[in-house]
């Protein structure tokens, strides 16, 4: 089995002063929450799609599929946590709840504000995943990395062919990633903010599953206008 | 004495098919050359600004410039490397040729493709290379960056705090740059291309100056969307 998480815990704080989490605003008129779940809720690979919001917008991101999808037994709405891993152990908890687990069955964890993901992706995402036991979706660097260690004189210039920027999805073998989840200490768990790191600390194989230039994460403004101008783009080509 | 040095040497394959280097195409009417050499032409730091492109684009590119600048003194086009640092080492044998250099003259390297620089990324790189000797713009990495040594597997998803997107400029104490480009050899020429690595490698100070989200490099065709929507809303704010 093959469940999607879409993490809509963002409160958005980098996106100026706007009255809703940056999910929630609209492209094209429809909300950016809702151009994700369709690449998901689409996709006949997945059991379930499970939407992880902040508590006090459950209510709201249930009416706002409702609206856009209709009532649908494929999508759930659930409460997220507070931090990142927290959000992906309760949609796991939530899949336990539900579902006989075997150790093969994945989850497809993707951020909400990404809603350009491509079926490709999605598809690859869930090889890779039952192939290696975990992956995550990245894009050759554009720019020349550069590391410092105390943020005022350059540490490193690493080799960009090496380098990477993550985009999301990270997929993982569901029973494997809450077994070392619940293995880290509680400093573990304050560092280790991305899943797919808590892999690579244990030496386990994270595969690399190639993204696209377009599959952007809305976090800025600046960004609300790219997404715009590639809505309409995605909408004359099809 | 503070020189600009305008990169415009790429030949633009990631563009696609078009029929010029990407730093001709226009944004709002406007070549995105011209855009960047309107942020250095105006600014009064500099003693003369170089553009540097391919040699059979020479003739064509004075000619751009008089048509959209004039007849300028302060602006002069020659012919770049086949490498970014061997253009630069370009301009400052033209620099050479024309001025009498002390050790704190300054060089501004910049990306022509990258027309959103804004006055106070000049005046902290003037001032970052004055007193460092050589300095980095860059921009806090957005995403996480992710390492991988076989483009397969991950190796390290660094701490995002210390990792950071370089945009340009970069700029140099011209002498200092120069004897250490001099002092490579041809192996470590062929590795280190990047001017900032240089000194780097040689364990000297390369100080860190903000960038901006919208510093962007034009790469793609997408890129050439954001720009002209970037230019509009500078024109509205203006």
């Amino acid at each position: 089995m093959v469940f999607g998480a879409i993490l809509a815990g963002g409160i958005g704080s980098r996106m100026g002063n706007v009255d809703k989490p940056k999910q929630f605003l609209e492209i094209n008129k429809k909300p950016i929450l809702i151009h994700t779940l369709e690449k998901f809720y689409l996709d006949d690979a997945f059991e379930k799609v499970i939407i992880l919001c902040p508590g006090e917008w459950v209510d709201y991101t249930k009416e706002l599929v409702e609206k856009h999808i209709g009532k649908q037994e494929k999508v759930v709405v659930i409460e997220g946590g507070s931090t990142r891993n927290e959000t992906i152990m309760n949609s796991i908890a939530y899949i336990e709840e539900n579902y006989e687990l075997t150790d093969d069955d994945i989850i497809v964890t993707h951020d909400s504000v990404r809603p350009f993901i491509t079926d490709r992706i999605i598809k690859e995402n869930i090889e890779a995943a039952k192939e290696y036991g975990a992956c995550d979706t990245v894009f050759g660097a554009t720019d020349t990395i550069v590391v410092s260690e105390d943020n005022k004189i350059i540490s490193d210039i690493p080799d960009r062919t090496k380098m990477y920027q993550g985009q999301t999805p990270q997929s993982f073998k569901i029973k494997k990633l809450k077994e070392l989840y619940n293995g880290l200490t509680e400093e573990e768990k304050a560092i280790l903010t991305d899943a797919a790191k808590i892999f690579v600390i244990k030496g386990l194989p994270v595969s690399l599953v190639e993204g696209e230039e377009t599959n952007i994460k809305v976090t800025y403004q600046y960004d609300l206008r790219v997404a715009e101008a590639l809505i309409h783009e995605d909408s004359e080509v099809s």
